[in-house]
């Protein structure tokens, strides 16, 4: 297992002059219910301020307005508007499937419909309880090896059947090339499983430790992956630059708020771009 | 009466390394009716910067989309939804209850259910017209001990029986005594009364004569207990620590606004993390 | 007619240390319908950050969400709630009537409503429609010398029959000995007519020429009316600052956004402070 | 074809002391379905920081609130008004139409009502899907000198019949003449064709290309002829000026979030004012 380092950072690379929207990638991001819209406003603050070209919202119409009102780059969708969904996501580079999405019914519908929508050019990004929903309902990915989850460790264990305290390396690894799916497993130590190679994060601090940072992550994630290369690499820079930014703010700040690494990333990218 | 000083900030340890959310506490707010939404939200400022590890706000579902765009760290719960405010209650290690709860018929359901429900491992914190409301109804606590109320003066004599002009020291151990809960008598220089003993706080400023400045403090109280000890030690860091901040900003502001506070909670805690 | 001077600003004293929320009185702001919700916000984030001890807003429904979201210091009414606009209009020291209120049939039973339901001991300051609608229907002040008016120049020409071109200070003074109401007649250079003499502010600065000026400092002069003496000299200490503040923002900046002016209130109040 | 330079800018004239909001004009902005509502938000962010003396927002009743939380400075009215939006597109100096607005039944309903309704003292700035709509109902314009178009590139293709690849300097000249409208087209190099003369803006960076540039860019040119003189002297200072900021931004930041240019125009277009 590799020690990611600032080296992985180097796939932000400096933009082509001749670009626009469409150069950077179409994220559409899926979740948010009635209670847990904070999730996926989060997520999307994160998928913004982390360049994807264009970003949009499919969430219930409750989160509309928040939503707008923080971050009005973010197109809304309505979930229960299929017609316009079903446009949207077949627009999508990448889809970012269940921060705040809940576990009900209507949640299961809209994981089973987004698997169905997913083409073989998207990648899609799992995290939250839509992990929850794929380990209950023993869900087939359509395409695996496009598929990243994001866990953490108690959602991993219903996903990959390792309790918590067994999940070394080798049985992560194990699960993982069974699933052929990229694995960003978050514990104060993130690791990433992939098809390529398996990664630590040897950043991250205990600020950190507060409700939403991992759909802050997944954000950057879909981001990130909507404008730089398909591969774990991408997905690297993202965990390592989330928990970079997350150090720097925690040299001042005794909790890190989630929103503020989001605000940050324009800046750090910039920093970092070669 | 013991004066509160810099050192009973002590308790704001260096986080573990080893840590995810759950380590830094779950608490549940509960308040913010149709008319005084503002307050609650002030409340869930001031607790999710001071580092409760997961933060969510039993509200009127009028309020949802004003906290989530001020503050998507937390979650909402539409406080008409039992089966939701059950779970959601359940998993709490601290209770906030009463910012902008209002005194009519809901509020008084609202808070003989949240008695009901509270378990020996929870502590309560009762604020606002929660305080008075149990004054009329003589409402009995389930776990005195675990409970903090956090009145003003006129708050103070609906529940002590006291008039403000005769709240003495002894007057106020007395009745403390006899409740067994720890009180915080918020006035221009709060005092709290405990089974541990009795404390007052040297700082603040009149600039914090406005609304919002004890919903606030309720806030921080809370994300103190969340995830320090559950003692007075903790309380009186959160009182002090609410006067100091307020009086760094009073020094360029003839009025301190209550968010303001809370936006600089990280920032101050980390300077006194020991 | 006498020019202000830095020295009206000799009002904002150093708060007393004893204190407490209503020392600094209770405004109630009272307009906002469904097109002109901005204009209520506006005053309640400058009556906020004036220094306000407690201020609430009765206004549309459909404009609560925005304005806790902004500034969840000020409580909301429904303005449809009859019973709750009794209790919080009876408890003010200081009403303010008028911003984003409108002209149709609710904005001018809600006036009548207003006027009928100040006591001998409030202050009420009425701001834009609201002053179109007293001239319009020839209402009757019941305490005019303590009311102030806040027209901009076709809101007096209306109010008191004199053009535009005609508004010279001996006739506007012959109108407001009338009235004996105060009047801040607004301009390039604002003029403020009282039963205590006429007063002109020589600050003030073509950027503020933009939506919310007026609002902004209806708000500034509620919420200094609150805390500070019921005479002429707080009205102009209100108009002065604001223009001031204005003036200070206006060395950077083209255009001079109201709300800038009202989160510069607090700082500039503490420079001013005596 | 001539290059912008910094002396475009010199439209930015000190403003007359005696002024007053209406001296710096009224625009109308319409546009923000229940899916598009940050497009127009982040227009009018746009408009009111350029300095429109009063900026009124026809748009979906879904999108005020969100409206208001972000920019209470400017007024909102309910498009299905039909009364309140004949009055206020009336007192129209410049209309912008468009962003966010969608491309159904009631988007096209709207277009044509706005066309309509001009008078030949407005300018209409056309921008987004309304761009589509005119090229595919073929929909006349009534004054054509008055009206400004600001396509991206595939726009134009569908309003000039000219496809990407084709669109040249002559093409594009040939086909604005018949037009007798001013064509802003968006690219990573702007030009801009009008009855007197075309240029080309050699500002702009990629850090620019994510949803929202071109909302604020509409926003910025409406703003604008509002209070400027109505040549294309304007629309060159507009454009101008948005892609300086944008690279000032671009120094310190990757990507560059549109609502930063807005929030930035105050700043940069005093620096400028001459």
């Amino acid at each position: 297992m590799q020690s990611l380092t600032k080296q992985c950072l180097s796939i932000i690379k400096t933009r082509p002059q001749e670009s626009h929207k469409g150069t950077f990638g179409r994220t559409v991001l899926v979740g948010g219910n009635a209670q847990f819209g904070g999730a996926i406003m989060m997520s999307t603050e994160a998928c913004v301020n982390a360049g994807s070209g264009l970003t949009t919202v499919v969430t219930d119409s409750k989160n509309h307005q928040a939503l707008h009102a923080r971050m009005p780059e973010a197109m809304t969708v309505d979930w229960q508007d299929k017609e316009v969904c079903d446009a949207v996501l077949a627009s999508a580079d990448v889809i970012l499937m269940g921060p705040g999405l809940g576990e009900d019914e209507k949640s299961r519908e809209l994981l089973t419909y987004v698997l169905q929508e997913q083409t073989e050019d998207q990648l899609l990004v799992i995290d939250g309880s839509a992990i929850t929903l794929v380990a209950q309902n023993n869900e087939q990915l359509p395409y695996p090896k496009q598929t990243i989850f994001t866990p953490h460790q108690m959602e991993w264990q219903r996903l990959s059947g390792i309790k918590i305290a067994d999940q070394t390396e080798e049985m992560n690894q194990a699960i993982q090339q069974k699933l052929e799916a990229t694995i960003v497993l978050k514990s104060h130590r993130t690791e990433i499983y992939s098809n390529t190679g398996c990664f630590y994060n040897p950043l991250g601090n205990p600020g950190m430790a507060t409700g939403g940072t991992g759909d802050t992550l997944a954000g950057i994630i879909a981001g990130f992956l909507a404008q730089f290369p398909h591969s774990v690499d991408t997905i690297n820079a993202a965990v390592y630059l989330h928990s970079y930014i997350a150090d720097q703010i925690a040299h001042d700040n005794y909790v890190v708020l989630p929103t503020k690494i989001s605000q940050a990333l324009p800046y750090w990218m910039k920093k970092f771009e070669i």
